[in-house]
């Protein structure tokens, strides 16, 4: 589901990965993490999507560093970097970026 | 697949989407689409997405604004992005971002 997004400046981590085989608690553990992320102070908002091969892409939105720096921080999240890390992922990569511009199609916009 | 982008920074564009039933064309393109991007200037990798409920987020990674430009103005990217808001997505959102810092673990990379 697109993210309803305040208009920018604010920032945008963008994690892509490559899933190991089986689930090894994985599943439970990303809904979770999004729960918990939902929580955080400057969270607006997240977006995923994994193919079949298991590559996924999952961008979130935050107000600004400090944000980013507490959700990193986060000791609950830290174990699941940890696993992620050792166990989940075969490959990944994030990216921190500033959003600067946006247009789209969606409900929370309008055509623009 | 995770693309090996150049140190940062660098600009990127998600591009979130939900898909309308039915191909209509739309994988054929899709790949073209992919194709004609490699070639343009500034191109710097895309990765992309898409689950089993339509929803799909594709990352492309560009040199500067001149470049994202070029490719926006790109004429049979233009009839794509025509045929993409009219038929191929309910719902879409493009935001354009510079990339800042990235780490991550994989074979581009090694583990930092």
């Amino acid at each position: 589901m697109i993210a309803a997004t305040p208009d920018p400046p604010y920032l945008a981590a963008i994690f892509s990965s490559q899933r190991t085989e089986g689930d090894q608690g994985y599943g439970a553990m990303a809904e979770r993490m999004v729960e918990l992320a939902r929580e955080q102070p400057g969270f607006l908002g997240v977006e995923s999507a994994r193919d079949a091969q298991g590559f996924g892409i999952t961008v979130s939105y935050w107000r600004d560093e400090a944000s980013i720096a507490n959700w990193k921080a986060n000791a609950e999240h830290a174990v699941a970097q940890r696993l992620g890390r050792d166990q989940w992922y075969g490959a990944f990569h994030l990216r921190i970026c500033r959003v600067e511009r946006e247009y789209g199609l969606d409900s929370s916009m309008g055509r623009r």
